[in-house]
């Protein structure tokens, strides 16, 4: 766990320190030969979960990055719900992870790399809970390069 | 493990059947005090995964019937997507799950009781999987009679 002690927790750049611990868990699984994305939750500037997407190793197309970062929050947590925590995503989430952050009604949404295929945002109703800020776009080019430097791997080998 | 020998596949008494089959589990939720929906999935007639919604046991506001279900169909199959298979679930799917059954594959989605406020359906664009094909209401009396008595329980304790 990191404690971050900034005074405004809505600073840039916050979001793209998070972002950039959001991309160590990419390239986690980005060594793991999973396609690689990742992600952090933080409350009062503390990392409370982080995860990556383990699709391959759990043979579990849901295994998402947000979903591991869902679940260690809360049970970190302790508590049912993510009000005042944010999620710092490598890529747009898709339409499951945005689903999921409706369930926890996250504070905030703050992601790299738009997805515009799979993306929650090409959806015209709003999937996310009312309360949920989103921003997307920090450390866009990073985020998007190391998933677009994993498919140049994959086609070569 | 059930084994259910019916020659067409696409029944609408299977349907029934199967859809049965996932009020028991939505049954089982009820009695754990949980909103009670329940979920099969079924290949070739034969029940391969099933799961009731453990948001309170968990602790987990993502752990619904049907994510249950998917963990558990892909864990028996060993399998990545449950092509071929059939999603039986008693309430229709909310965005994470109707998202998640993207990922899945999933040839075909049944559910009980409609769900105006948070289910997929209420989206614009199409959520599944363009191969994924969707029946809405069966047994949707009792899939829905279940969850008001839930909730008419709840009132009153």
């Amino acid at each position: 766990m990191k404690y971050i002690n900034f005074e405004n927790d809505f600073l840039p750049a916050k979001d793209e320190f998070f972002m950039q611990e959001a991309l160590k868990e990419a390239n986690l699984a980005y060594e793991a030969d999973e396609i690689p994305i990742g992600a952090v939750i933080v409350a009062n500037g503390r990392i409370i979960g982080r995860g990556h997407n383990l699709t391959e190793r759990l043979n579990d197309v849901t295994a998402h990055a947000e979903m591991q970062a869902f679940t260690a929050a809360t049970n970190f947590l302790g508590a049912k719900y993510l009000v005042n925590c944010t999620l710092y995503v490598t890529l747009e989430p898709c339409v499951m992870c945005a689903g999921a952050s409706y369930w926890t009604q996250i504070s905030r949404i703050v992601f790299g790399a738009y997805d515009p295929q799979r993306g929650f945002k090409r959806l015209q109703s709003s999937v996310l809970h009312p309360k949920t800020v989103c921003i997307g776009g920090v450390l866009d080019n990073q985020c998007s390069q190391l998933i677009k430097n994993f498919f140049i791997k994959k086609r070569k080998s």
